[in-house]
């Protein structure tokens, strides 16, 4: 079953808002396996609402439109409906019995404007807001059903599960469609195009599971989905690609889905009941930030060093004078410097330090923006590693701290 | 002129990413005075690209599309925009080198599928990437541009900046339209509909400039627009509004259009010629990483200290065992005392600190989830806020940080 995703709103083709409702939308959708290609967003125009359904309904099974069906005169969503399937609108008498109830208990009449809200186009039905006042529309014209849904976050979501799921889930299993299940693998140090190399085959040929790629700074995503009648069988070919996958690319592979690389380091240093401190200089804090953005990470993360300052490498790290002048702040020595002063000073099992040049200013031909450093110690060893990441500021920080994070894990969970 | 935006990627109909791209180019359009109306989104697959940029043309001058120019074979955008204007695709020689020195630089060859990148159809040309590989394409059809940015949301940014906006402003100029420009203030310490109260007057009756208020956690934005004809005449209407928003929300007036408050601390500091660290708690980085996210803060910043655990608090700031015992670690005595442990240790003028209870576990009915003082320590004095914002916990380490930045910004201008 195909469906289309309308929202509608002039502040979200000016910019004004995220369109957050759409993304929820073709969640849940994709979830229970309607198949989404197009989404569109268009301004408080009857006119151009009309012309983008009317191609719609060309294309799909369904259309969902969010926005649209508020009281004012620029909600115009049920007259677009009206024009587009060639049906008058019409009172629905027990609507507006419910809102002029809805009203009285607040001591007012609704005006004109609010009983707008009890229309729907001949043939339609209003699906009712459990959190609002403006119900929803659907209305099954020619082949193709058009549901309309308020804007509101809270009453979109409730109306999508109260009624429109039920109603989808159902047309699925009339046409004797198949639920999607999908599995995104989360790949670091490696990227987009070794990727896609190393997967070719799969990439190229597979159309069950299908396998496709996404990149991100610091990271390449997998994902796998398979339509099946059941969640066992479509486990099993998701479990099989996976494990193709793993072969393939070993540790690269860090996590899961939702899992992050916070995650992924939180759950090595729990699982080896460690803990961790971490010393930034070129990323100021986003390390311990992403860290900390995990709940109850207080169990294994102790303290973050942002040493700025030559000095302050000096005075909390207790970096030597030598390393600093024969080798520079930003150099495996003193990477290594750093990592094993914030180890000892915090009492930490591991420390991981950074140190490099993020830009845009303060690059030199022998030291260049976007070389790093990054460093962990731990026991028994201290590792370094040199990267060389161009980019903006902004890019080098998240790779930089990307990769730290992935040299903790892989050293926690003993793969370097 | 009127353009249409179209994000291309399976991942933004799976709804899987919000499409915050789409959301920017049309802010930044809106800026310039292009007219919006319409936006799609649609996943990798040619035909359907192909048939949404089909349509799109007849209806509008300008089409940006962002995505599906990496080198994966799920990237199709190139071979849409040839199938759409029969143009065929052909290699550009100089951005196939310039691709070839990039790898050289990291050592490594460049693959078939990056080599397709630097492709473009016949009478188009590339727009330079400055953070990725993949370059854009603009191409001049029939009466409508296409252009085609990188999915990447620094890379899209980038090149919407350095090439798109630059050559819409001089499509604007050619046909003798009226640009647009636009000042957007930005608020902290006050709410919307307190802001809306202020400004009631300029809000409800002014349409040249037009004012209109935007607004997301922790800021309201007062966004000024004028279309004109120079951008002296836009400047003095532009001036003259400022002044009157600036008279009455004074120092709640944080910043103009892209400055951010980390921004404003910086300019406030290098203002001073003073000196900065921090202490954090409860946003574990998240305060200093948003200082180091400006180029240059190592001007003004020397060090943070982010002490996670009691016994950090006590040895990296000097926190008493009484404070801790007595107090407990979030509470006054111990903002206080982490602010001037902070001051002292890193030798700098100012030191910002925070403590507070991020959650979601961790909350007591004396002190729930989302209490947090903010304390600032100087030479003559350390003043200290209690805040409580319920909330996730990224909201509440994004509120507090937001705070704690506006303290330091205040105090060091000596406007608290």
């Amino acid at each position: 079953m195909k469906a289309e995703i309308v929202s509608v709103g002039t502040e979200l083709v000016l910019g004004e808002i995220v369109d957050t409702n759409a993304t929820y939308i073709c969640q849940q959708l994709a979830n229970i396996g309607v198949d989404l290609y197009l989404r569109h967003t268009v301004d408080d125009d009857q006119g151009r609402m009309a012309g983008l359904l009317q191609d719609a309904r060309r294309r799909c099974e369904v259309i969902i439109i969010t926005g649209g069906l508020g009281p004012t005169p620029d909600d115009l969503t049920r007259e677009a409906l009206a024009q587009v399937t060639s049906r008058p609108l019409h009172t629905v008498a027990a609507a507006e019995q419910q809102l002029e109830e809805f009203f009285a208990r607040r001591g007012v009449a609704p005006t004109a404007n609010n009983l707008k809200q009890c229309q729907v186009p001949r043939g339609g039905r209003l699906l009712t807001n459990s959190c609002g006042t403006a119900p929803g529309i659907l209305l099954e014209h020619d082949n193709c059903t058009f549901i309309a849904l308020p804007g509101p976050p809270a009453e979109m979501q409730q109306m999508l599960h109260d009624s429109v799921i039920p109603y989808l889930r159902e047309q699925i299993r009339r046409v004797g469609g198949q639920e999607l299940f999908t599995r995104t693998l989360r790949l670091c140090d490696i990227g987009e195009s070794n990727t896609a190399q190393l997967l070719a085959d799969i990439l190229d040929t597979q159309s069950d599971p299908a396998v496709a790629l996404y990149a991100s700074p610091g990271e390449v995503r997998v994902r796998i989905s398979t339509k099946a009648d059941c969640e066992v069988e479509a486990m099993q070919r998701l479990d099989a690609v996976e494990q193709i996958v793993r072969e393939r690319l070993a540790e690269r592979v860090y996590g899961i889905d939702e899992e992050t690389m916070e995650v992924a380091v939180g759950q090595a240093l729990l699982a080896a009941g460690a803990t961790l401190a971490v010393a930034e200089s070129c990323t100021g804090g986003l390390i311990a930030n992403r860290i900390t953005d995990v709940p109850g990470s207080s169990q294994y993360f102790l303290s973050g060093y942002i040493t700025y300052s030559n000095e302050s490498k000096q005075q909390l790290l207790g970096v030597s004078d030598e390393i600093i002048e024969e080798y520079g702040a930003v150099s495996e020595p003193c990477a290594r410097a750093m990592a094993e002063g914030a180890r000892e000073h915090s009492g930490a099992d591991y420390a991981v330090a950074v140190t490099g040049i993020a830009g845009p200013t303060g690059g030199t031909p022998q030291k260049p923006v976007g070389l790093a450093y990054i460093a962990v110690a731990d026991e028994q060893d201290t590792i370094c590693q040199e990267h060389y990441w161009p980019g903006t500021r902004e890019q080098f920080k998240r790779r930089t701290s990307q990769m730290a994070l992935n040299v903790v894990r892989k050293r926690v969970m003993g793969l370097v």
